[in-house]
């Protein structure tokens, strides 16, 4: 009996805080404590509460993925897609965030098409399962000159560029992949081995 | 521009997003970064997204302060005090999460008294801002035999523990504080020296 958890007692003493606790433990990298200690800072502090509870309805009801290239928008089509942009050119992510980190680099100035996922067999996610389809028909429909992939440089993300590669190759399209090598502000001495040898391989004219 | 933050991106694209983030990051240990992985991993799974808001609005209009304790629950008075509970022997804990530790052990069948915060000049916390007048009204009134005071161990809670024992000592009742000591399953070779030093004083017979 002394091994209680707190949420035994605190289901006598309150359920429905028993139960924000259970919600918020569902987050990724919130484990029970760290639940119970958002749920009683939310307690004391009333008017975060109700914006935290407002502000996750609202994204709810707004948020939508937009219906060209499913990235996450209030608007449909997304600001990008129905924006000054050139259609010509598109880059192909993962997901939204790495969306939205090829956005603040400013270097590009073409649309995108969001996956939603990556090919893993092990997870279960085949092509079928992602955006893939649709890109398709964008590529197929549209006047695209380039397809610029910029899956992650994991196992994952390269058998989805290679796949994605093979699929586009027919279509007489140029199919680009971001470039890889060393980081901006590495130290050579601490990049592993395969980022150096990718940073040879791909050495360019000064 | 390259420095923009996501944020700026974010709420060109999604304003009820840049809220929901916003509201995440009021939440302790909850940075940019991460309050931008919560939201995605709350939009992805719309099913919880839902039951986070609405558990976070059941709380808010379920959860109150006991009348007489001042611990958070749903009935009031809460289960404790209007339990079978000894009302001569009152803890004064600190908050509610300490009065759910000392419930944790099963070691206490007495009733509390939940201060709402501790005697803290630096942060402009007084006696008047604590439920401290509400403790004296319990003893003056009840049958109380001894008041166990359970603040924490830190400057603050030793203080608001002296002050207390000060006000309660003409009221002829037992106070009592809490035993300093070694922790179950410490190595005493790692322990403070102050915590040895209190365990070496407070030594029982055997």
């Amino acid at each position: 009996m002394v091994t209680a958890c707190c949420c035994d007692f605190m289901l006598t003493k309150s359920s429905s805080l028993t139960r924000l606790v259970g919600e918020l433990k569902k987050l990724p990298g919130v484990g029970e404590r760290t639940a119970i200690r958002l749920a009683f800072h939310l307690l004391k502090a009333p008017q975060n509460l109700t914006a935290l509870a407002e502000s996750l309805l609202d994204v709810q009801s707004k948020v939508r993925a937009c219906s060209i290239c499913f990235s996450i928008t209030e608007a449909n089509p997304c600001p990008i897609c129905s924006g000054n942009r050139d259609a010509g050119i598109i880059c192909v992510v993962e997901n939204s965030q790495d969306l939205m980190a090829l956005e603040r680099s400013n270097a590009y100035q073409g649309v995108y098409h969001v996956l939603e996922g990556v090919i893993s067999p092990l997870s279960g996610i085949g092509p079928s399962e992602l955006r893939i389809a649709e890109l398709m028909k964008r590529v197929d429909e549209g006047a695209v000159g380039e397809v610029v992939i910029a899956t992650n440089f994991t196992v994952e993300g390269e058998a989805t560029a290679l796949y994605l590669a093979r699929l586009l190759k027919p279509l007489n399209i140029r199919i680009t992949r971001l470039a890889h090598g060393i980081p901006l502000g590495s130290d050579i001495e601490y990049v592993d081995a395969a980022t150096v040898q990718w940073a040879l391989q791909g050495r360019n004219e000064l």
